[in-house]
């Protein structure tokens, strides 16, 4: 019976006189003189298999030289362990080399460091550490979508390539078919030869265009890639990413946070239900606490506060700061940190002051303020953003105009307004933001199996 | 109770002594002396429900003013109809306009051209056809995810940036942040000041990095968008469109086209099953028999058949072809629909001639042919295509020169071969020709909701 490890895991009665087949590679393997073992994995799963084999076989020799690394077939018996790490080991009758492996693998069964593993991408998803990441990133996407789908939500494929440039901050990488050698020696830069025939970029943010969707289906989803060409090379930078963004029509400030708490706490439990052997090794290996951290947020209520009143609780705070805090001004790591510390647990910081944030965001009665909210947690700061978008044409328009903006090449946009347009809200999540929260893992080119960033495309 | 439209329908039972809340938008709106018919819909579900109200309300005659195309919130109670056209309707008990709309709206409940309506991108979801597809598109995506999730493979994001430029057939975009005006002025173009420090790219296809993945989890699949900057307006090209690539170690040219069948008859069954409406629509207004074909497709068995089989077939009939089949040679259109109505059915053509097909599939025995698969489906040609991929790092390694590929950029996917590489297959499928397939709608530009194409970037 040819099978996936994953599926022999919790069937190991039913399977217990069965001859059993699983194809898959040498991840260890222990020579004594008598017998050895192979510790077997396929790559469904996170535990190894342990496989014994002993010198009643024909093969005893050949078996003994197999190296790590080596894809095989193996044919066995589960049996009980007399070893106290599983309840459950193969007893090899057979095994077979379908790929070998040279002594010169890079990923022998030793600690590695992420540094080294990172120039050896292309083998890293091997290794526990990102085999568990890269599962833990399939799972929780597919949880995004379950998600969302279960509650009635249509998923929008955002364009990526856009002419717009005026969709949210953030620098754009141009997208061009013209020849820059030609243009080198002609001198000229023809956009209407160019093959969309005019200036095209990658897009920042699908939000725009997920609002159209919202007022045709009333609840809609991305869940693709974003690109920032921004020359930053932090930890929480890269230039393409996966972003998530949910557009609600007919919902507000307070339903934005309502779905934004039920969606992470879905995930998050999602992740530890169907990841649990992944999620244990980050908490044993890569983040102490994690599950703690994990289950707590789950279980809790994520405080609602005005920016203004955060403001008076950091100026009030017996704290040194770097960067002081200020009314109608940007908040700092510094003061994320204090204020999920000093409420204990996520908080939504609400009804920003409007000249730092984007111009579709809704405008307050205060004249100074917009209904945009961040979400905070604990050891990770921002996680998510959102605001309700302004459904007031004239307002919309005003804000636009006072911005500078062409509103021309949003008329489609200002529309939106005009055509049974009502209170409607969203929000956008870094999926890779997540995964960091979700594995403790801090470096984002480690939650990203083929990190682009500046000076960086390799694979 | 303020409910989702989709979550009234197949409750009525339960609802019908309940006050009804429902938000969402008039689609119709019929007026008589002493009552009236609204069509509503949230955009939750296909089809919409009759609202009844009449004279005895106060506002009667402010509700007899409301337009097509306004928001609303309804309130009122399920009843029985009298009408035959639904069982049950909803008898008004209170509106309220959250959002008006002007009579010059453009999407009136009459017919529009789909020419009309491409002009209109952002506003035909709204439409009865738009909306099918739209949903349809969001049910099949999820379908394929779950299809994957639920046999152990893990979802890959491929990354969309490349350096590469050997990733398959295909135009690429060029990514870059330098200055072309600066280009134009200065007479130089030099990518070590590009963003990446060399030229980069859109990918045509994760393949080459999804066998990373496949040699560490086993099975593996991307779904995310691609790009192809050939300037062909085609009826079923698209320049960003999107991808779905399986691949599956321990799997050879009969395993993926196992999957291929099983992948696709699921995702077929799981649509007509969960978007009956929609698909009863399409039948009746956009492709007549369309249930009947795929109801066809799911229960046949696909025929598995040579390339070389398939020219001797086509030689053979008694046919004046436009362009005459060859042995060692591609096949046409009109092949294609001759092959899958001569089998009635869909085909499987399997181990193409080596010469038009990519330098990293298996190059079979014969020393003539490859272990390649199309699958051609009636009424629409080629749906994917796979083929068992060359592991053997000789064989591999002396193709890409026979071809005068640059191998020192592939070193890492020539190393998959010496690092436990196995025996493994994959293929593609383009999500937008599927779409078509079950849609019947035959424009790729009317299943994509902001369809990139040449000369085309709008929104």
């Amino acid at each position: 019976m040819l099978l996936d490890l994953k599926d022999l895991y919790g069937k190991e009665k039913e399977l217990s006189n069965e001859k059993i087949i699983l194809e898959g590679w040498v991840k260890n393997h222990r020579k004594q003189k008598e017998f050895g073992f192979i510790d077997f994995n396929d790559g469904t799963c996170f535990n190894n298999l342990q496989i014994v084999y002993d010198n009643s076989l024909d093969k005893f020799l050949d078996i003994q030289k197999i190296h790590i690394g080596c894809a095989v077939r193996v044919t066995g018996e589960l049996v009980n362990s007399t070893g106290d790490k599983q309840a459950k080991e193969l007893k090899l009758s057979d095994i077979e080399i379908l790929g070998d492996c040279p002594i010169d693998y890079p990923i022998q069964p030793k600690r590695h460091t992420r540094e080294f593993l990172r120039e050896q991408a292309y083998l890293r998803p091997r290794t526990n550490l990102f085999n568990a990441v890269f599962r833990v990133r399939s799972v929780a996407a597919f949880a995004i979508h379950k998600y969302f789908q279960d509650r009635n939500y249509v998923y929008f494929h955002a364009p990526l390539i856009t002419a717009s440039d005026c969709e949210g901050a953030g620098e754009m990488f141009q997208v061009t078919t013209l020849d820059l050698e030609k243009i080198a020696s002609g001198g000229q830069v023809l956009y209407d030869k160019d093959f969309f025939g005019k200036k095209t970029s990658l897009t920042v943010s699908g939000q725009l265009q997920a609002e159209t969707f919202a007022m045709a289906y009333k609840k809609t989803y991305t869940f693709g890639p974003t690109f920032r060409a921004e020359n930053s090379n932090t930890k929480t930078h890269a230039s393409e990413f996966w972003m998530v963004e949910p557009e609600m029509a007919f919902c507000d400030l307070d339903g934005d946070m309502e779905v934004m708490e039920d969606m992470l706490k879905y995930v998050i439990k999602y992740v530890l239900d169907n990841c649990p052997k992944e999620m244990a090794f980050f908490n044993q290996f890569v983040e102490p606490g994690l599950l703690d951290k994990l289950n707590k947020l789950i279980n809790s209520k994520f405080t609602r506060i005005d920016h203004e009143e955060v403001i008076t609780i950091l100026k009030k705070a017996d704290v040194k700061w770097e960067f002081e805090p200020e009314y109608g001004e940007d908040i700092a790591k510094e003061h994320e940190k204090y204020i999920t510390e000093y409420f204990d647990g996520p908080v939504f910081i609400k009804n920003w002051p409007k000249d730092i944030k984007a111009f579709y965001m809704k405008q307050n009665p205060d004249g100074k303020t917009v209904s945009a909210v961040d979400l905070e947690v604990p050891g990770a700061g921002e996680l998510m953003g959102g605001s309700q978008r302004e459904e007031d044409y004239d307002k919309l328009l005003a804000r636009m105009k006072e911005l500078g903006m062409n509103t021309s090449d949003l008329d489609w946009y200002l529309n939106l307004r005009r055509y049974g347009g009502c209170v409607h809200s969203g929000f956008g999540m870094g999926f890779e933001r997540l995964l960091i929260y979700l594995t403790g893992v801090d470096n984002i080119r480690d939650v990203i199996p083929y990190p682009r960033c500046p000076k960086t495309c390799e694979y």
